[in-house]
């Protein structure tokens, strides 16, 4: 058994699910936004927790891509709420349609995720679709802790990381559990597979943090420093803020509130501020606890060593990633 | 039994409920406009449905309110799209607060449909979810196609009846089909509560268009001729573009593309010319006929004749209302 197996299982029924068809403003911009590609973390992480368990683990790839059709919703939704005009390098939903279609075709996603979602067996799916509602809550809830972030200079640590938390990891943790659970896992064990993933997921929106400043441009494939450009709230800036004291701090507010700047300069003097802070290595330490809590999370699940191992090797990627 | 003691039944229950508390931007626009009022229809449908077949109509209050806030979600959207200011009288939650916040609140409701929807028991949820799904996404094609249909001026009859079957009458139907499932009626009387439940929800709309015109204005509510001033496309503003020919075509479009008029002449030219083409007869037959229908597809409904009745009387007051 490979990723690759799994990759192409999904990418197959991604291919025949029929979303609808009338009218077309309604549906093809899910099968645009669907297409757009991306790594599809998510719905693995579910076909790798179901073979955890059984061999049948081709009951979950419907499930697996309700959760990869609701996380291609939020991200429709949040470009229009970010005012996005990219996404994966290609007009967003509502830049290449409108704002109402944008709105209207990810309202019809977030039915359609639950509909493919239906397709677990019947003693499982009120288990299933409660922990996904109350996951689906809690991500908009983290959307919208973002967004009041944006207006803030006082994020705190703790507030940050349950942010990203929301935002994020609880997806990818139930993502896995869904898996478990489909595969036929205890709730002991779904709980840990849950706990592992949001805390994989943690430390993976941190790298994503870190990467951003400190990657190696020649593997990024984004633009280094974009987040200190736009001033986005990253962990980095966020524990600037909380440490930056007299000059140095001033010297940060001031980058932050000039409208005219030289974007390579502005980098630079964050960047320097940051390595003069000690930012990187709390980042890169905080980042190192978070994955250290989901591979322990890992250790506490009862399975197939060779089957887990194609978990552990996956979560060991996400770890490692330059990119 | 009576009418009363189901809506005292869902208002004590919505109060219960708790939809979640942070951050509040997200939480509040859900309290703010599930208690802006409303008849509750959908819900008094359901918990009609299930007395039809069970005493204990109780076990259908949640699953009942997930509906209403499922349609309040739609409103809630809705209203950003049609850019209204006014919902109910009370400014509308993208007015009362920003168009982020009323589209992330509304996908937090459609999560909270869902999740009140859990409240069925494990033998008829996936059936309930299914249908619920599919009638999900219908209400959004409605949407999409009333939008469409905004900047056309060649709806057709059947077009037009599709809208508004999708946007509004598929959740009436089934409202009423969830309260026979879960009250236990088999799946051929389900369908014809639903069948029911549609058709006079096409009744209902189309009656709609007709007292915005021709409503007694001491008993309608709202201003009379709104429709007209706006140039809806109504069912009676569709027929008049199909009928009309010759000068009266020209006078009708004539007022429908003026930007500068008086509102009251307009209505009254307006109102004239549907007279002059039999606008009301026609719209009154189609009323009836589809009215006719859903009191035929209740016919077959096999129930205890008293519980049958509150639900005949019901309709009966939807099909005869003055407002």
């Amino acid at each position: 058994m490979s990723p690759a197996i799994f990759i192409d299982a999904l990418q197959n029924e991604l291919q025949s699910i029929e979303y609808g068809q009338e009218p077309p403003e309604l549906y093809d911009p899910i099968k645009y936004i669907m297409n757009l590609g991306g790594k599809r973390m998510r719905p693995l992480l579910t076909l790798m927790g179901a073979y955890l368990f059984t061999d049948d683990w081709q009951k979950a790839i419907r499930p697996a891509l309700g959760v990869e059709v609701f996380h291609n919703f939020t991200l429709m939704h949040d470009d229009i709420m970010d005012q996005a005009p990219l996404r994966r390098g290609q007009p967003t939903v509502h830049e290449k349609w409108n704002g109402n279609v944008a709105i209207l075709s990810g309202d019809v996603m977030l039915v359609n995720a639950y509909q493919l979602l239906l397709h677990i067996e019947a003693t499982k799916l009120a288990t299933a679709l409660a922990r996904f509602s109350r996951t689906a809550a809690e991500v908009c809830e983290g959307q919208q802790m973002d967004m009041n972030f944006e207006t803030r200079w006082d994020v705190s640590e703790a507030e940050y990381i349950d942010m990203i938390r929301l935002k994020t990891s609880v997806l990818l943790g139930y993502a896995l559990e869904l898996g478990g659970l489909i595969g036929g896992a205890d709730e002991e064990t779904t709980r840990h597979l849950y706990d592992g993933g949001m805390n994989i997921g943690i430390g993976f929106q941190l790298k994503d943090d870190l990467l951003d400043v400190y990657g190696d441009p020649a593997k990024f494939g984004k633009q280094v420093g974009g987040d200190i450009i736009a001033n986005k709230k990253t962990f980095l800036l966020i524990e600037a803020l909380a440490q930056a004291k007299g000059t140095i701090r001033d010297e940060l507010i001031s980058w932050l509130t000039r409208t005219d700047f030289n974007k390579q300069e502005k980098v630079k003097a964050v960047t320097a501020i940051y390595d003069q802070l000690g930012i990187r290595q709390l980042t890169e330490t905080r980042i190192n606890e978070y994955f250290a809590l989901g591979f322990a999370n890992f250790d506490q699940v009862n399975a197939d060593p060779d089957r887990k191992s194609l978990l552990i090797q996956f979560a060991r990627q996400l770890v490692e990633r330059e990119s």
